[in-house]
């Protein structure tokens, strides 16, 4: 840090992103990417052909990808937002709405960066515990006269609520903006893309980086009110207007036009995390009941930490949160199945070692 | 705009990019893009087998690219910082040091776009007026205890300053950060990017936009002392930190490695601006001396508004500024000769039309 630093920065914890080792000797279920390539179209779109367009400047309202993607949540153009990442959609969230005038409310356990966020635009924030079965109570949400940002799926838990308590919550907070942050929705969670229409003060928040495949081009969006998505267009014009590189938006948009093959990949990783968590059953670890592809898990007698530092031996990554309430638990992402049985062996030989 | 959106906000005249129409039906000398394209080993590094890792996080530090601008520009990894464009660049320096404790200067003619970030931030600012031939004095800068933001060269005029002038500057402001906006340095200008070695207040910033044909990838950096690149980092890692896509990493990679290409066509370039400025005289236009691949230039008689507006009638784009002591003239990008001698008939069958 230099000496010329803001203040309002110097004391500020940024996030610390999940290991990405490049040279894949590992394998990788720390940071919930699919196991499955993108689909042959997106792999069609980056071409030779494209890279020699790459000396113009992208479209900056992504037109092309907003209208597909209006059409796959069937909503108006107006109410797409696509961001660099859904990283960058909550960015301009906090930065638009939570300013310390107006309070927001998110769980002690979840998204790490939603922290992060409050703390650096300096958003008056209260943290709720999950409660002891490390669920969301909505009622801790429900006319509160506060803005709310909560992930559902939520994550490391995975624990997925109803879109009826998201109508609640939105319906509750009239005055104030609600988020829901939708990245591992596609895997057995139920979206309230729907709900935008009706409520004027809900965002949701959604990634390519998950579900489909596209972690690497780093896309996501927001579907809101028009008026939400207008303010949020303010904030990108004033930062950032060509956030969008031309390859990622053809990528994205080949992703939404193959919709069939990721949809396949959603059906067949919540197959192999229904099997892992029969395996992980017969092994006597806990889990708690996930929507989302990762399993939170543990085993009683062997700390979290400790079982990840002897699966990366192993040459397997897994992601532990070093909190209190979570310790004892690894996040690990669902890969294909037959990545999961050789964790599954792993699991076996180190509980046998240690216990 | 809702309801919502914070007080601070909503005031913001965001930034309005150039226009981007994607039908290419136009001569497009308007966003100072390269007439040329990538060189071939960007287009061979965009390949269907990059494009199936798309489901794995890009890695978030860059190191490989990082490594490579570092030994291009003789410093350390640890000197670099990649950004999602230049804007992003800038708009992480805005946040970090120029709040409204910290006031700032630049030109009142320049990127606009640096009034759009002091503004967003509330920096406390002031735009020193360019002097009659639309030259920065240096004067204005040396010894203000204040901190600086300059292009050089300059935008929209393509004037710029000699390195003398930004050491002098960097070496009397010393409690103040000094950002030199190298954009387009590769067109004639000089570099002052060896100075950060000298200078702990000194932030050069340089994009792949322009001189390597990369404005759809979206790639800009900094260059800087390493505590400073700590500043930067520290934003970026509370707000986006996987901000760079891997295709856009490996493009940019595989430009700076065929730097000779790049070399060439930024002579090309220069060739052909001053091929261009020959036609401009025999047509009575006036122009001011540009190191950068745009001409900013006027006709006594027709107002530049009429000239963008005839010229698009025509099938050329070019952009106009509606700011008082600049709206007689045009900032016209260097394209390929062809381009030039088509736009130079055009200016000639307007202006014997108009006059």
């Amino acid at each position: 840090m230099s000496r010329f630093l803001s203040d309002r920065l110097s004391a500020l914890k940024e996030y610390i992103p999940g290991e990405q080792p490049q040279d894949m000797k590992y394998i990788k279920l720390n940071t919930n990417e699919s196991p499955y390539d993108p689909s042959p179209e997106v792999k069609k779109a980056i071409t030779q052909k494209r890279a020699a367009k790459l000396q113009l400047y992208p479209e900056p309202d992504c037109t092309e990808l907003s209208d597909a993607l209006a059409r796959y949540y069937n909503v108006d153009r107006n109410n797409i937002l696509i961001g660099n990442g859904s990283d960058e959609i909550l960015n301009f969230c906090f930065s638009a709405y939570f300013d310390n005038k107006s309070p927001v409310l998110f769980p002690d356990i979840t998204y790490g960066f939603y922290k992060v966020f409050a703390d650096l635009y300096g958003s008056d924030y209260t943290q709720i515990p999950l409660n002891d079965c490390f669920c969301i109570d909505p009622n801790d949400y429900i006319g509160k006269n506060k803005n709310i940002i909560l992930a559902n799926p939520n994550a490391p838990t995975g624990i997925a609520l109803p879109v009826s308590d998201i109508e609640t919550m939105a319906a509750s907070n009239p005055d104030n903006i609600v988020i829901i942050d939708e990245a591992y929705v596609d895997f057995g969670g139920q979206s309230c893309a729907q709900l935008i229409k009706k409520y004027k003060n809900l965002i949701v928040v959604m990634t390519f980086s998950k579900s489909r495949s596209l972690a690497g081009a780093r896309m996501g969006f927001a579907i809101a009110d028009s008026e939400l998505i207008s303010d949020l267009n303010k904030i990108k014009y004033s930062t950032n207007p060509y956030n969008i590189n031309s390859m990622s938006q053809q990528a994205a948009l080949a992703a939404v036009n193959s919709c069939d093959y990721y949809e396949q990949n959603c059906k067949k990783i919540m197959v192999t995390r229904d099997n892992f968590c029969i395996g992980l059953e017969k092994l006597n670890f806990e889990y708690l009941p996930s929507c989302a592809n990762f399993i939170f898990a543990k085993k009683t007698g062997i700390d979290g930490k400790t079982l990840y530092l002897e699966l990366k031996k192993k040459g397997i990554l897994t992601r532990h949160f070093d909190s209190p309430r979570i310790q004892d638990f690894l996040r690990i992402t669902i890969g294909t199945q037959q990545q999961m049985d050789i964790l599954l062996s792993a699991l076996s030989e180190i509980t046998e070692e240690i216990l």
